[in-house]
């Protein structure tokens, strides 16, 4: 079972800290075969993914083609379950609502100096969305992918998913039509991710690539990055529950496991104030853990990486919260604001009694793309701010350029950088 | 000197796309030694740096201390020339006023269903500015990379720069007491990033990490990213100049010699419209070449990366600019705000006969870290977003749950994850 942390116990802060270290993912090196595989995939284009599609996916691209067409598509819209597509229709709608907030304005101004500054925020032209293949096929990480870059105004959304053994999630064709996705082509994998880059006859390169995926998708990710933008490579997702005691245990074992399920290595943390509380939860999560289908892979990270960590109070929860940085955090209080304004780092928060962080993987509104491994000290989930650019605009008109040029050519001169002065000097004449 | 690629010729799009994919840096391959750097400061702390700063730097940190003490920085104030103090404080109170409009707002807000919704911003708590030793070592760039982190209340703000041979540029250390940098550390490469990342003795460990360095230091920061933050790695600088003919031939050599004199892998392009012009500038270079301190650098840029680019029409040079993607972009024309509606990808751009770029680097207010090698296709310059992070909050009551929760069961079924559905199933009772 879950590991037991006490705040007043006097070695706390040693294994609190070595509990933070915990890596929970083993970094498998592959450097070397996605290195190959991108090269392959710039020099040889299309035969590289037919080819790699036919060794690691075992599908004939020549066959089924690279590209999947509308009739596809449509079929498994009609396929689909209508229950489902509604579904569907719900989170996107309330995905795009919130997201439109997220929109940044133009702000162009003229200073007391008769300076002219701008921002000037524009879409990336074009973005490559990776959705993996097998069980981790979701549709609803088509809608957190896409749907803000529509919001955004990409006028090219390109979606790649592999078809292990020519098996495809019908439910990410309808995701990536109800999200505005333009193209999708049936390859995965690093092979996907050098498509996207560099482009092959078939696919046009994009300017920046996003989505999740495994260890060579994250690889290739990384090696690209530079030639094309990336966002951030996703590790095993985290839960961190803040609980009083008027909590009913069932409800927050349950949101524990629905964390626990994802991955043998998701990590799910409750920090209490009370120890029966924390108890009565233990017995809750092991007796829902007997009925679940996922039970080896919740049982494996509840074992592994759980935790309940008791403190004094919950005031006393803050400086760990922070610490922790989760990329879920769930405050199950009777006044959950008032924790909330001690939360410096967190991705998302899920307020009260009544907010399970699964409402936010789904149909809350917010993204499900979120900061893992304590990257929430440092970085957001995705939105809007990922698929737009800004420009700055500087505006100088003589006399401008009368009251500020001798600041930079003094500057200039004083980095040793000539060429720099001069070309302020020679427009003044000085 | 520079090529010369006309857009009548018929070869023209081969040449440009490939005069687009020239790679301007030879990428050392220094990652071995970096991963060994790395690992001995995270072992051996204080006194890995201590031994790395007498292999690399000749200096004995036992002798001089590895923080800077500020009885140091009140020597660098008070030997700096009264002039380039102002000049920096200009600089400071400019970049302050322009970047303090770019700190986003929470949004908190209530849907029509009652669900609360919001984006909470906060800023990182700690970063760690690395500035380089030697000629590089500019003051504006630690403006350029401290103000803005000022701006948005991160608490800490270190700052690493080695001291070859125990020399120091004491304007660095005058531009970070203007800017409100918290400690200063006498380290330097990829030792100094790893000491940022996993913190020493001395030096306790930052979220995020930003600013120039060489190979080595541009290496260690791929290898650290995930444990902390980084910024973009920047490549050589570049400027692209459209002009007409009626500029000052003079004027806009001065500004080519500005960005060659960089860096012998720094690029200068101009686009025009009149061949006439475009020798003219082209014989302006030659003769201004003939001054400068640093012609031997500026005349191989020129000679190995500038380029003359002539078009029809200056509208018909709006798909080159955006292909280019250029870090600096002048626009000197009459109108150049006719042609800056269709600039999609820059990152940042001077209007007008009287904005060089160089007052972006100095005094503009506009922050001078912007993205090279093309990658404005998918990036910004540095802001204050670089130094905050959005957290999402998601509020619902029993009835909001109620309304959408049987769509989160729906879609938590078709994915295949019963604990996701069950976590809203129990508090509904379904």
């Amino acid at each position: 079972m879950a590991s037991v942390l006490r705040q007043s116990d006097p070695d706390f802060e040693q294994r609190f800290s070595a509990f933070l270290a915990t890596k929970r993912e083993v970094s498998e090196d592959v450097d070397r075969a996605v290195a190959d595989i991108i090269h392959r995939v710039r020099s040889e284009g299309d035969k590289a993914l037919i080819d790699y599609s036919k060794a690691f996916d075992r599908v004939d691209l020549v066959q089924h083609g690279i590209a999947i067409t509308p009739a596809e598509i449509d079929a498994a819209v009609a396929s689909a379950p209508a229950a489902t597509v509604e579904a569907l229709k719900l989170a996107r709608d309330r995905i795009h609502s919130h997201h439109a907030r997220q929109v940044p304005q133009d702000d162009r101004y003229t200073d007391a100096l008769g300076v002219e500054l701008g921002s000037h925020w524009t879409a990336v032209e074009s973005v490559g969305l990776y959705v993996p293949g097998g069980t981790a096929s979701y549709p609803s990480s088509v809608l957190m992918n896409a749907v803000p870059a529509q919001v955004a105004g990409v006028e090219r959304i390109v979606m790649v998913v592999p078809s292990p053994d020519g098996r495809l999630n019908p439910l990410v064709l309808v995701a990536a039509r109800l999200a505005g996705v333009s193209e999708i082509y049936r390859v995965g994998g690093a092979q996907a991710i050098a498509a996207l880059a560099y482009g092959t006859e078939t696919i046009a390169p994009v300017a920046k690539i996003v989505g999740p995926g495994n260890a060579y998708v994250a690889a290739a990710k990384r090696r690209v990055f530079g030639t094309v933008g990336i966002d951030m490579i996703a590790g095993p997702s985290e839960v961190l529950i803040v609980a009083d005691s008027d909590n009913d245990p069932d409800w927050i074992a349950a949101d524990l496991l629905a964390q626990a399920e994802h991955d043998s290595a998701a990590q799910s943390i409750l920090i209490t104030d009370d120890e029966g509380f924390g108890n009565a939860v233990v017995s809750a999560v092991e007796r829902q853990l007997q009925t679940l289908p996922r039970t080896a892979t919740a049982s494996a990270s509840w074992r592994d990486y759980g935790a309940v960590i008791l403190v004094q109070d919950l005031d006393a929860s803050l400086p760990l919260v922070n610490r922790i940085a989760a990329e879920h955090l769930e405050i199950a209080t009777a006044d959950p604001e008032r924790l909330l304004a001690g939360v410096r780092n967190a991705g998302a928060i899920f307020l009260g009694r009544y907010t399970p962080e699964v409402i936010g993987d789904y149909v809350g509104g917010s993204n499900h793309v979120l900061p893992t491994a304590r990257s929430a000290r440092f970085s957001s989930g995705l939105s809007v701010l990922d698929y737009v650019k800004r420009t700055s605009i500087l505006k100088l008109g003589v006399e401008q350029l009368r009251a500020l040029g001798p600041a930079a050519i003094e500057l200039a001169r004083a980095e040793g950088l000539d060429a720099h002065g001069n070309s302020v000097a020679i427009r003044l004449n000085l």
